[in-house]
């Protein structure tokens, strides 16, 4: 696999569906974050680094495309990718699967803002950490969300 | 209407629905706490007050009993009553209506803890505020949530 | 205002905010929604007429543009607009506003699909509600959400 | 283990905080039904069996003591046990702990309905699988909700 990529499988949960019978829309934003938290985890990057260094992460786009239903107590895996990365922003991509099946992918732009809401660039380690791959001993079975 | 009660208007939100048809049990939780913010705004006391006296308010329990099924697009009220007011910590009760029908119960009590979480009483403008009926010329008819 | 454009206002929940004191940016996808079910309501569309012909609204793609955070209590106003209408799928457009100041835009496209989540072609009667302007007398000051 | 207990780990979702910095207080119900979904599972029966007998559980009442706060990010475990079994509804109990630490516990009652919410009795083999233990082979670490 691609070392920019990181897998999470997630149980969907009951009160994440709607009286479609299906899983409402807005809940792949959730679950691609989920997938990017845990994609910064297996980098050595949690969210204690970053209110450290006194920086926010601000989601600035996001866009989702929905390819089929996604089902309560289905075990889907999402695929977090790094897409860009700038002096200001970086782009991360998601593929939601159920077996080999695609139900949806997506995009976010993140930005580093200060607590004034002003952009900074992003930090030097943690363009490092972007650029790494998953550290060994990655927790692969770690709980999904 | 007895002046320790407000009414607030809900409108329910397609996403709130599970795959029952019929509103998620936990989202009672969230119309009491609009219930009750609003409650509290038509009594002068905003989230800001609290934040500028350096102090938080975190609710130690709650309980719903539920009667009826509410439905998307559902137009509810909830009744907000302060229950029970202490040194440490306030109650207050909902009732969850549509038209004439009752759909759910319930009650929270709320605690001041300080930033370290530690119990603090509530301070006495709050308790004093907390006493009152609403304020003259309070908005009636603003947006739900 | 154009006809194909209705405004809901919104008021910003607790529940709605995370961790960076702000509104979640899932959320929007939330205020789209409520936005856009007020628009068909204001046409004459509810999801029972849905339901009736045994068609089902499927949401295929969206997209958020992030642009200032949005805060608890915060009263705002989504901006709904028709932007496409063709034959198996419709473009709603939504821009969020608090006061003057543009917080998010963003985008949906929905189709009509059937039990089996086939696409079906959107009903003629529906077709010609979509083109049409508010009713008259529509709730102009309906809760939001 | 007490047999009529089963164990869930699930990992904190950053949307599931609000502006204090914790987890939102509406979120433990969606933690002790994430619970109990894995507790029936792990006892054979899954939502596609009470819907293949036409009934329905709805939650009737809810109750949660919260002791401490939940962190995002943090990696937490919930007890779920059977506390009652009655002909017409069902309680469980749960217990949501962070290590050794205790941070909430809570309670739900349960009622099978049919499609026209009467209630309805627990169906034999559904109380049968409720008075058993887990499944021997039961997935012990499946990801978490």
């Amino acid at each position: 696999m691609d070392p920019s990529t990181s897998l999470l499988e997630i149980r969907i949960r009951f009160c994440e569906t709607d009286l479609m019978g299906v899983v409402h829309h807005a809940n792949h934003l959730v679950y691609f974050e989920a997938g990017r938290v845990d994609w910064l985890r297996r980098r050595g990057i949690t969210f204690a680094d970053w209110a450290r260094q006194g920086i926010h992460i601000a989601v600035i786009d996001a866009s989702v495309r929905y390819s089929k239903p996604v089902f309560f107590d289905d075990l889907i895996v999402v695929e977090t990718s790094l897409a860009a990365l700038r002096s200001y922003s970086v782009v991360f991509s998601y593929v939601m699967r159920r077996g080999e099946e695609q139900l949806a992918e997506g995009s976010t732009r993140l930005a580093c803002v200060d607590t004034h809401q002003k952009l900074r660039p992003i930090p030097p380690d943690v363009v490092r950490a972007l650029r790494s791959p998953e550290l060994p001993g990655s927790p692969s079975g770690a709980p999904g969300t």
